[in-house]
């Protein structure tokens, strides 16, 4: 049971591109494209509305109670990161307010995804820092405790490697293995496509069940008509 | 364990004026009127502010992880109908996004109750369709399982007939038999006016100890006065 | 087991400023002046966004059901005061809606802190009545059932004395033993200034690690560095 | 919302043999007869091991709190019959202990299934009345709010009308349509013959896979086979 | 926020045998003569089935993760007393194991009440060390946080303060103000008295609607008598 | 997102040697030379007392309500390996009963654990198949949805790879990296000595504070000591 900090991930010249493309797809259609066991559990909550991001993850494993990890995360994360914070048992400490998040906001990250708790939600909205959280606190931090950056850790029931990217909207956080992204964005991109025009023909009233050929499914699962309840 | 799908539910020909007068009293007014084991837990949350709904519910039941009988349900659904989903155990996925969205709202739905999981909810509330769940997940579906359409179902903790009339806005849903509106309806305007006194009487100062006459409570209670702590 | 209403709580000639002051500090800053265990858990959340307030604590303890203890602490609060309301159970009813909130703030309180429900929220933030509450229902109440006004309760998980100072913002609530407000006040100013500091320097890029020296902590720890996770 | 007591819930002839063929069943093999809505969530537990028991549903809806109507239904219960307790809210106080477990002993009853407290549960065990409930507690009640002798009633996600059949063992709680015995009983007994022959086939060594021929189903849902993880 | 270790708590000449007498009565019978507040919540569950016990508390605060202070209350710890374990957040960890039970029982405790985990429980079942927990786990502790012994904490939603009895037993857990305790022993044994007559007449078959003159209350309420459901 | 089952798992000529020695320290002191990112959320319980297992893990992940990937695992299960099931979602159903145990045993499986539900746990218990779960429920499954056998999963929160072991008993289950079992070994055998006399020393009353050294610590967090409360 080494504590470290690992200062780099594995990056790839097209990342800023990509982020920007899976942020502009959002949580929901990117979650189709990969595995189930990739989307978080929906207490992990945003603190503000209509803002997504995507970006490699950094992360910190903090003890319950504490922050350390967090501070030291700062000084490996880079423009367009995202730091992920769990622990091995839940973090019921605020481990991210206004400070720390004034200083990620001026290294760059792109946001941040806390399985625990966040406070000055007030001014982190103000600066416009996006964050996604279990649960908001004014319970306070010790600064003692070691941990680890860039270790693999669960947050929100996922499995988050460090420089996975991560992706998060209002619906929530999905996280993709850092080689899956190119096959996974092709995957998305197609199914936006698909949806659009489902959307088109749903808003004329077309029934689903016709536009999915939904009927002989139901048939073989053997489900009934009948006219009244 | 028959799966079916019933086309129909009882309608009145006052349906839509019950539904406009259900909608101004809201869940909490209403909610007096009827019995207690009729308001739904409160994990059952607007996605939205400040809009209510009232109308006539078609029951969907899904197996977790699948809304195959959410996509029936849009076949049967009228103008003014409300969908209500549930299950047998925790629906963890998210069984209505945007396309389902626009085609119950294409059919004229006044909205959706379910207990489980919704997401693109910036897109839903830009779309003016007003859901209640138990949670916004990107988590997605299968439409392979069956289930059942315009069965009574248990949501919220409540047991919700097809054709029940469910009222629901910021404080939480409220089921009404069908049976039982007319009656519903008197007694909750009554109490609107009563209450339209108590507050203006509130908002002058006077206790509502004595408003409600609760003194002789208390004393027969054996709650006594003293002066500290 | 004696059932009882306190009319007095110990009251400060300063009481206003300091309320003004503790307000101005906000949940987070004041918390970290006071022990850890006056923390409320987050499960207390505010049904509006962007008020704070500070004020002594009136307590109410009710039965599961029942508000009739709601409506006595109307007859002792006084203008600045904050109602705190619990119980020896889960309140799953709302024992607060916007009846008594025209009372409580025709009666000039400050605003409420409730282990329980609240209806009515709607017409309560037009009010503009501050709540922080474990939930929001339409779930009415009796008004039948004994309890205490101005008795100590447990509320979100912390002791709330009658008298006790309370401070509420959107990051939760914490609560300031009477007696301890001058000191708290002191060191709340003074992390503030310190924090204000702080946020100047992070924001310029400065590593928080170097601006607490946690560079000695992390090697005591034996947490190492590395190239790569 | 009238509040009442019903005195008598439909019976049949056959009652106290099906009751002993569904007992022998057990839960599990019965609920796989039903539909899933009748399976009731698993914090619905027993407070002793290795009993099972089945019989007709007496309900009796409380407020929380309360445990005035578990009184009353004592004066409807017969031999054989299932006391189910539940309410509009959550329970959290013992509205069984030693006193009314003697009582409903005493008149026959074959065990209570309670969503909510239960307590004495010592003294329960040594008088071998068998309890499921969602808890244990020391929480005692007040006997003085109204609610329903055999209404129906939501208990553990499962709608219960009165005169139900419901099955309880160590595994769990179902519940049975009235109507529908008969035909569960053929279906459930059928299967016990089943598995039987299953349970011998897989103590040898034969692989499930081939028993159900679900290598199709495998094969068709596109699993690859491969060496390494 | 100074932490501290008080040495003694408030004791009494008489503290063994009323911890006899309140052992035997039982928390559901204790807890009728105090204040419904002095119940803890039923997530404190026994590890052990049969054991009763009551003491004096010892209280210990430990920061999550920690167990420093219960180390320290091992000095403080006499005869008899009961030591109780809590914190201002979760305690995920196990605070107590075999070795700490061992010291406890060598120093003459009478048995431990946690809000957070314990391990080794076989071990402390073999040993005859009874202790109460919110949970098990085998996951270790830090003994490098400060924090209290010997304060005033909440442990199970209820307010300890040092020196308060603690009753135990597999109903749960009940605490008595330390000045209290000679007039609930009154209250209790005159309960227990009447107890065993309602038991003889319960178990002959009277009705306990009809023992506790319930009828006219069940009238005053308004439940009307009907025949079928 | 492809769909597989991975027949091997890599293993090791010392496996059942080390499994035993590690059975034999049980899940508290392993947990103490790994990780604490290893030790399972304490909601995984066993169910059955006085059992401990050590082996491989097997991993299954399973659709929410369907157990068919539990059915491929017997494939590929080898004797004192312990199967592993998790899924993306919470798991409501009994994905293992006394049939698949049945299988299980006969293929030499050391248990079972389960992030999610079991059934027949008298017949399983009487079958000495051990087995940990969240939770015991009568509901059963479909055997219909795709998923992957020895692939990475996040069970009781922890990342569980293929081939890691399990370590499983009263207190829980811990989970160790396959590579580091031999590291582990030696430092928590060490430990148990250690432990061994630390016990002793408790036993004649000897302090933990002295034992542990822990007087320095506490003076250097200011921790004061005084006579009363």
């Amino acid at each position: 049971m080494e504590y470290y900090v690992a200062r780099e991930i594995v990056r790839h010249a097209e990342d800023s591109a990509w982020a920007e493309r899976l942020r502009l797809l959002g949580a929901a259609t990117v979650g189709e494209g990969v595995a189930r066991t990739a989307v978080m559990q929906p207490r992990i909550r945003p603190i503000q509305t209509g803002v997504a991001i995507a970006g490699r993850a950094v992360t910190a494993i903090c003890a319950p109670g504490d922050n350390l990890m967090v501070h030291v995360a700062l000084q490996v994360i880079q423009p367009g990161d995202v730091l992920v914070v769990g622990s091995w048992a839940p973090l019921p400490n605020a481990v991210l307010g206004e400070l720390l998040a004034t200083g990620f906001r001026a290294h760059g990250a792109a946001g941040a995804v806390v399985d625990g708790g966040v406070r000055d939600v007030q001014a982190i909205r103000a600066l416009g820092f996006p964050v996604w959280a279990d649960h908001v606190t004014p319970l306070g931090n010790t600064k003692s405790q070691p941990g680890w950056v860039n270790a693999p850790v669960v947050v929100g029931g996922v499995t988050v490697h460090p420089g996975d990217f991560v992706v998060a909207d209002d619906d929530g956080v999905v996280v993709i293995p850092g080689g899956d992204v190119a096959a996974v964005l092709r995957q998305a991109e197609a199914r936006r496509e698909r949806e659009a025009l489902a959307r088109a023909r749903f808003a004329r009233g077309e029934f689903s069940v016709d536009f999915y050929h939904l009927g002989p499914t139901l048939e073989a699962l053997g489900v009934r008509w009948r006219s009244t309840p």
